[in-house]
């Protein structure tokens, strides 16, 4: 299997119409595949539009018509798939991930946090009123790395990445709608600033730009290289963007900087307890 | 005293001349005082070269020549400063920090994180050859806010600026000497990601750069606001920079985007003792 793998980031145009969208998704996962992919990531809500007024409409069981077509897709395609969708036997964004060779939804995923901002004239949004949040971690295993798996807003969250990391994921995909104000200040930051911190490979998953939506997403789905370098970015159309990644080079820049040996977690947990 | 308060960066440009070294400061610190800084800041080994060959030379007990000039800096200036210097009777690098309008020492504190890295055929540096790390937090507390201080390689570890911010800081402040290495590629985005993860605001001072020294410094001391903003930015030669800290404005921040009370320590607690 060696220590490289081509990863996929579906930037997916999401419309109102589901079976659209779930076509258009497969179309895509399978010319990722031709090209090499092995391990593809969908957007956040790649088979509905983002908006609490549509989850309860576009939400589905597991397994239901979007897990189905995901199951089938990374089986024609023989890829690891992960893809965001609403579940209505969950509380919200459950990602299935459907695994090669058998195709089967292997790992459930929940948003841990809320998006619940309010920044005044610019952009206003409370989750809370319509979901509620997971707590489950998620982690899974392919044969070329340890993957987690955070929900767009979970992304601000440093203990999450630190968490999962421990755990020994090498590369973090969350799959994630920011907007025109808080995709511009701090997509991209905040997973530099993930990847650099830990070390890891981080990918993210937009839907592509609709400037008709009633939540307009930024687009720009990345992947950032261990070393806190932007790799491969999308613009806001619909795209796939590809990145190579490398376990050699992730071994090499933690050989390098070693901060992951030389963390302080003696002082770190005994603050901690001090400070309840 | 209100919210706002005026911060000063000193990017002092270090000789091997120590009485230089300290006199310039001194005037730095007035400069910037009469300009309406309150809490004046000074790099990594503002009194020194940076490289373990000089640090047993120009290492001082505390009190000794260089605190003696920071605490009456200090008093005829009327400002808070954080100075780094080389402690001979501590394990490394001793911040003191001199009150007004007392002008004594305060606080101490020395890299928590020894800077050990090695990236071939760019830089190799190896701090623990002669020094050995701290093992205490440093937080100390002004008419105007609490304050955290890390020193250097202390921002690459995302815990130490997490257990501040829970600490009640916020204002981080780092002395530190990036490199032509790391400067570029890490030292603006490990502010702008402790800024924008905490929330708080976050200054970087380093000396200025001189290509004749043997551990050639990055400059560009900078300080973020909790919006991951860099609000004050210095080149590479010796100058001061300002910055007006507003803690309405952090205020707002946190409440538009209340990750600080949003945060599932639930979670990570739980998670983190599992891994053990």
């Amino acid at each position: 299997i060696g220590n490289l793998f081509r990863l996929a980031v579906v930037q997916l145009h999401v419309t109102k119409v589901k079976a659209d969208n779930l076509s258009r998704a497969r179309g895509l996962i399978k010319e990722a595949a031709a090209r090499g992919a092995k391990l593809v990531v969908l957007p956040e809500c790649f088979n509905s539009p983002y908006g609490t007024g549509f989850f309860p409409e576009y939400a589905e069981k597991i397994p239901g018509e979007s897990s189905q077509v995901l199951s089938e897709a990374a089986k024609e395609s023989q890829v690891y798939l992960v893809g965001g969708e609403r579940n209505s036997g969950q509380p919200v964004g459950t990602v299935p991930v459907a695994g090669q060779p058998v195709g089967l939804v292997c790992v459930k995923q929940w948003a841990i946090h809320l998006f619940d901002i309010d920044v005044p004239g610019k952009i206003r949004f409370q989750e809370s009123e319509t979901l509620s949040p997971g707590s489950n971690l998620s982690v899974f295993d392919t044969p070329y790395c340890r993957v987690g798996v955070g929900i767009c807003y979970d992304i601000r969250f440093a203990e999450l990445a630190q968490l999962y990391s421990k755990k020994g994921c090498q590369l973090l995909v969350y799959p994630g709608a920011f907007n025109m104000t808080t995709g511009p200040a701090h997509w991209e930051l905040l997973q530099r600033g993930r990847a650099v911190d830990n070390q890891v490979y981080v990918a993210t998953a937009s839907p592509a730009r609709d400037e008709t939506a009633s939540y307009v997403a930024w687009g720009h789905s990345t992947v950032v290289s261990p070393w806190g370098e932007v790799i491969s970015k999308a613009g806001s159309e619909e795209t796939v963007v590809y990145a190579d990644i490398d376990l050699q080079y992730l071994a090499n820049v933690r050989q390098q900087i070693p901060i992951t040996a030389q963390r302080r977690s003696d002082l770190y947990t005994v603050n901690a307890v001090q400070e309840g």
